[in-house]
Parts: structure tokens; C-alpha cells; sequence
């Protein structure tokens, strides 16, 4: 159950405009990573897609080559680091909605994750694009978990774009750190101490 | 440079029956992560192997289907997570040898992410699964740095298995946690205070 299933995922044509308008996104939170351990500030990677293996072949001894994969399911969050001596997991999301970002986008295993994370003394979270508004929020896991509970007990099940507004930390667009959501965890660990 | 590189990996055949034997002890530190996991003590996973993507396929229009991938090389080690509120981060090395523990088996890009890793206020190690002598040794980053450095500077190119009995933490088998690293991890942290 914790580890990758190798349950294959099904894999809808129409999410992939959507999975390419976010590539930009996950760039640039990449190089902001590659700048933050270039000036030796953090170690933050985002983890690899997790594959899962049916066929590989050996054409010329010398050389694996896979003939047939599917996409997995990964069980965490994409990003993981070390930061300031704490650790930092978090989870990046885009939302294309003018008025909210759905609870749904939320994979159950990402809130378990995050969670655990949170009560083993990490520091989880996740970063949310605002494409239509070109905003970017870092929502802390126990902000997550009250709009998670309310969709659970009857509520909304999103969380409305103010809301987030209210609730998250603003990240401003950068240079030469593009993405400089390190900042904002700054602010999450003065309020630890 | 930091991230994955997107170089193909010669993979050779020789190895594959090496790497078979270094199944098990991969599959017993998987274990014990998720023994760690379920008994609320830390949440460490391993990373995904990286794979480059060539070509998709969908066949079915909801299946995504890879058709030709290769394995690339990891920029970092295989197991990171958080316990006690420290970044833990290793990699799992198996020697076959009953002398020494070549150096040449740990990539200078994991031994400069574990020295990062370290200087970042996280906890880096290596597992050493010596198989002829069913031994399995923590070995921390510092101890590994001495090691890699008599190396450049001429002196052996391996590290002998006492010299490793004596640097390393001895790991003992145990149920219903297979490999419990982390009761040495504890020695470390406590040595921290």
C-alpha cells in the first residue's frame, strides 16, 4: 500500500493540454531548485515519474532498452529536500478555474503523505499556480487539512480562490530564483520556534 | 548537472546477476521502510529509478503506453524521508567482496549529494550489505569522506572490510523490522546534542 502500486493508470487524452500548460510551471519550480543548491541554500529534487517495467530488451548487450512501460501511480509527493535542517515535501498543482481549485486535485494518498510527514516534524505543503491569475500560493498541509475536513463533512468541496488568497503564502515571481517559495517556509519555521 | 541527466546508461549484461543477488537486500530495506511507515516511526521511501522517455503510445486513448524508454542515471541516492524531525537520506550498496568495499562502487554525484545533504543539517549514510559475510554496516557520511578522500590522495582505492566493522554501525537482523537502520541512526542523532 506505501509503496509505488503497480497499478496501471489510466491516462486521459484530454488532461494532457492540461499536463503541458503545467510543464512550465514544474520548470520553473526545477531551475528554482537547481538555483537554490547552486548557491547551496537547500537540496530539493523533484523525484522521477515512477514506471512501471513490463519489457526490456538488450539490442546490443551494451544497452537496457525498455519496450513497454506504463505510468504508475506514485504513492508521495513530487519534491523532497532538506532545507535549513528541516525536512520539506511538498506537492505543485495547477488551477486553470477563475473561481476555485477543487479538493479533488488532491490525491487522498498526497494528504496521508503530507500528513505523516507534518507529524514526524517535516515541513509539507503544497504549491498552487493560479494560471488564470498568474498567482502562485504555498498552502501549508495544516491549511490543506481544514478545507480537506470541510469537503468531508459536507462543505465545499474547493477551495474558493480567496480563500487560498487568505489562507496561503504569495510567491512572488523572481530573479534569479524564479519560484522563491523557500522564502515563505522561512516564515513557517519562525512560527515552529 | 543537478538534475537527472537525460544520458544513456551502458547497462551491462555482467551485471545483471549482481544485481539480482542485490534484490533481496533492496526488497528487505523496502520492508522495514514500510514497517517504519505503518508503526508511525518515519516515513522514508525510495525514489523511483529515473527513466528517459522516448515514445508513448496510446492504444487505447485512457492507456498511456511506453514504447521505448531507457534507464538514466540517478543524480542522487534511493531512500529519503524524515525521522525524528531530520532529512534522512542513503543509498543501498552491496559488496560481494570478502576483502574490501571498493570506493569506485559510490558515484562522486552521491557523494557529493550526501556531503550537501549533510552540510544542510540532514543525515546522510550509506548501507553496506556485505553478502559473503551476511553483514550489514551504516556508514556515515564523514566516515565515508575519509575514505574517499585517502583515496585521492593515493593511498588504497577501497575500503577494508575491518576498517569498515570499525567505522561503520553494524545493522542485525530483526523482526518484524528486517533491517532496522534507524536504531542506529538514533546514535547518530544523539551524538548530534
Amino acid at each position: 500500500m506505501y509503496n509505488y502500486p503497480v497499478k496501471r493508470v489510466p491516462y486521459k487524452q484530454k488532461s494532457i493540454s492540461t499536463s503541458n500548460r503545467g510543464m512550465k510551471f514544474e520548470e520553473y519550480i526545477n531551475e528554482s531548485n537547481e538555483q537554490y543548491l547552486k548557491r547551496d541554500i537547500a537540496v530539493i529534487h523533484k523525484k522521477p515519474t515512477p514506471v512501471q517495467i513490463v519489457e526490456v530488451d538488450y539490442p546490443k548487450r551494451s544497452m537496457a532498452k525498455i519496450n513497454e512501460a506504463y505510468y504508475k501511480t506514485p504513492s508521495t509527493t513530487d519534491y523532497n529536500g532538506v532545507y535549513r535542517g528541516y525536512y520539506i515535501d511538498f506537492d505543485a498543482k495547477q488551477c486553470n478555474s477563475t473561481t476555485s481549485f477543487p479538493i479533488s486535485n488532491i490525491h487522498p494518498h498526497q494528504i496521508r503523505h503530507l500528513n505523516d510527514i507534518k507529524r514526524h516534524g517535516g515541513i509539507g505543503f503544497l504549491l498552487i499556480y493560479l494560471t488564470r491569475f498568474n498567482e502562485i500560493y504555498l498552502l501549508e498541509c495544516d491549511k490543506m487539512n481544514y478545507f480537506v475536513e470541510r469537503s468531508k463533512s459536507g462543505g465545499r468541496k474547493s477551495i474558493e480562490i480567496n480563500e487560498l488568497r487568505q489562507s496561503g503564502y504569495l510567491i512572488k515571481e523572481s530573479f534569479p530564483i524564479r519560484i522563491p517559495y523557500l522564502e515563505q517556509v522561512d516564515k513557517i519555521i519562525d512560527s515552529l520556534k
